[in-house]
């Protein structure tokens, strides 16, 4: 292959889910089309304007996300995800009306992350001064789910906030994104306080 | 889902074989991996270079293609196919050696695509000119791959050179895409003189 089209297969075979005969099917696909080569050029200039909300870590454009800017969400709950990439999973199951708050991973002690690599203590500072009344652990129902859940708890536990956590409709040991609309959605109304 | 997001959703969801959720798994690493996003982005601006070889029609950086360039490649012969990226395929068997051409297509009677559509003069001028002995013709074995070697036969037989078609070896009814390199090698060292 001439150097633009193994260059470009290079950058497409690296992306997740994507193999050698899937990347050469999209680069004649953009060969064919220039014009879907040029908006996806463009698209992903514009990824760079993705920034994280400064209050609730989810992705944002401005300083706050479009969650966080909505007077109309109940204040006085916080559901906490992995990822800011679970929000609108959990939002489109319509279950849910409060806020979140994006840890941007999980406790691992066999990959070294500990809780200090999360930021916790910016969802402890949180539901001390936002007048908090629940929050909801939405996390993964594998060990490190588990572990951060526990140590959550304990953080927040002092403070008199009722700590709750989606219900195991999360098919156990899947990723959160396995789950449907339907599943999460029962998972959020079936939470159980810890 | 942000504008940002939403509109590299969008394009990237246009392409072959990506799904809503595929896409969605590529963004958010492309999200985190700043790097890949802006090789991704380069890589897409120099897909503008490629262009066609002007005398067989294959992918090419200059005038003519590197297998039109190689000198050393059998002059004689003509491996017809219907697409460029059919030419790798065919490349890795090893069992040729060779010149192609291109014809950008199959003749279809219900997408309307006519011999004049397929440029099938430029082929029986090259053949006429070039002191071509032999056109092999690698099409696929469904109706409009067919009908496209009959007419190209018909074309070709006055000028007394030989015209063969890669051998059955190729699954019918499918791409030749589908078949692996095995294959492809022994259709081309099976085909038969029509």
């Amino acid at each position: 292959m001439i150097p633009p089209i193994e260059n470009l297969l290079s950058a497409l075979v690296k992306l997740p889910g994507i193999g050698r005969r899937s990347a050469e099917r999209v680069v004649f696909y953009l060969l064919a089309k220039p014009a879907a080569a040029a908006a996806l050029q463009q698209a992903l200039a514009e990824l760079s304007r993705v920034k994280r909300c400064q209050r609730c870590g989810n992705f944002a454009v401005e300083t706050l996300c479009s969650i966080c800017e909505d007077a109309g969400r109940d204040q006085t709950t916080i559901c906490v995800v992995a990822h800011p990439w679970e929000i609108p999973l959990l939002e489109k199951t319509g279950a849910y009306q409060g806020l979140y708050h994006v840890l941007g991973g999980l406790i691992s002690p066999a990959r070294k992350v500990g809780p200090e690599d999360l930021g916790l203590e910016r969802l402890v500072e949180r539901v001390r001064t936002e007048g908090t009344q629940e929050v909801i652990l939405a996390l993964e129902s594998k060990a490190e789910g588990d572990l951060t859940a526990m140590y959550i708890l304990r953080q927040l536990k002092p403070l008199g906030v009722r700590v709750s956590q989606i219900a195991q409709g999360v098919p156990v040991g899947r990723d959160l994104e396995s789950a449907d609309e339907l599943t999460l959605g029962r998972a959020l109304k079936g939470r159980t306080t810890l």
